[in-house]
């Protein structure tokens, strides 16, 4: 079945990325072809893409009512790395492995979040589960504005196999909680082949993924309300465990 | 105007925090008093609250659309706090000024995710500006999950001059840039009197503001993909901003 993304930075950088075969540019039939707009039909051309002007409800269909900011690409399926691929790139780069693994997140935009964040850092890929897990829908890719396309990610049938065989590849499962009797982050050297476990919305890490964690980390709370959304505490932990890194591959000025 | 707040988390921390007037709490007509609803029916019961039933759309109404979960608040207006507040605060607990400043930003969505964080991390207040910018609307109190309500927030006229004011008592403006030329989060120290500063969404500070700062901080990037959004960078840098406090305020175990 095709697949439609939909809204500027998911096209642009799909498009820029080149991962994903790529079959028609469509876009809203009133839209001015300048700006981000301008860029994108440039790239298409680039590519020979075709390009078919609509009315916007056909968009707002193809988008299943996302923000399509009047832009939609036709695509074939998302270009699913596995997890050797993930440590061949840390090798290739000559860097200890940063992976990230979700466990059983649900929600499309904290999972965007969640990717767009781990591009910033340079994780070399993310791992998920492929049942009762997000993947890597149109919604997806939106929400981590296009990030995903330039990352490696790994669709896994058993979050906690993966695990245990990366272990066996020295790298560190760390899992991230909130509770008070784990150390916080900063207490933690995370300068170390890593693999950052986040468990889902709610419900946190299952009991087994848990457990199969060689650590656990806490991100301190003070506040009156209970917890941070995962998307956000996931956020800066990935940020700490780049700064812990030395900002690694960050090319300044 | 009677305000409608909605939403589980939002509910439940206005009641908790009794800041402001509560004149009303309702309910879907089908929704059963259990788990979060029947902890916000005993607390309306305890403040003698009026508890309504009300079709299902008529709640639709009430959050403008919003995800309500069934549950309703009629409020007063948000108690906003000034600067001196924010100061006095900071003195009573001993610590030195954690203040956030955020210029014109526009989405709820994002306000409400850093005011959550901010809560979080133990800021003494928050200084927005009154116009061009998102105030404490019901969509704020929901995205922040109640969190604003338990905050000090001041809604000042013009923010340069609140910064400049703030700075002639010692408070440090620290803003908080995407730039190559610009030293990275972890490269200054943060355990200052400090006021953090966050511009808009898409357009950054502006140009007065962020001449009103006496440093600029950035948070470095690596991936592909132009910035980040707002809400991640802000909340990633107020963490940092704390874990350079020592966690001050952490009641740990």
């Amino acid at each position: 079945m095709p697949e439609f993304l939909y809204g500027h930075w998911a096209v642009m950088e799909t498009l820029r990325a080149g991962r994903r075969s790529v079959e028609q540019l469509v876009l809203a039939e009133n839209v001015e072809e300048k700006d981000m707009v301008g860029e994108i039909v440039r790239l298409a051309n680039e590519r020979g893409l075709k390009v078919q002007r609509v009315p916007r409800r056909i968009l707002d269909d193809l988008a299943n009512g996302g923000n399509h900011q009047s832009v939609a690409l036709r695509v074939g399926p998302y270009p699913y790395a596995d997890t050797e691929d993930i440590l061949s790139l840390a090798q290739q780069r000559g860097e200890k492995p940063f992976i990230l693994l979700l466990d059983l997140l649900k929600d499309p935009q904290n999972v965007g979040v969640l990717l767009r964040v781990a591009d910033a850092v340079g994780v070399h890929g993310v791992v998920i589960q492929e049942r009762r897990s997000v993947s890597v829908t149109p919604a997806v890719v939106n929400s981590s504005s296009g990030a995903v396309e330039h990352l490696l990610v790994a669709q896994v049938t058993n979050l906690t196999n993966s695990m245990k065989d990366l272990k066996t590849q020295d790298v560190w499962m760390v899992g991230l909680e909130v509770g008070p009797d784990v150390p916080p982050i900063d207490k933690t050297d995370l300068n170390i082949s890593l693999g950052l476990v986040l468990g889902s919305e709610g419900e946190g890490m299952r009991r087994l993924v848990r457990d199969t964690c060689d650590m656990l980390l806490s991100l301190p709370m003070r506040g009156k309300v209970g917890s941070l959304n995962v998307a956000t505490a996931g956020s800066v932990a990935l940020y700490a465990a780049w700064q812990a890194r030395g900002w690694q591959g960050w090319a300044q000025g």
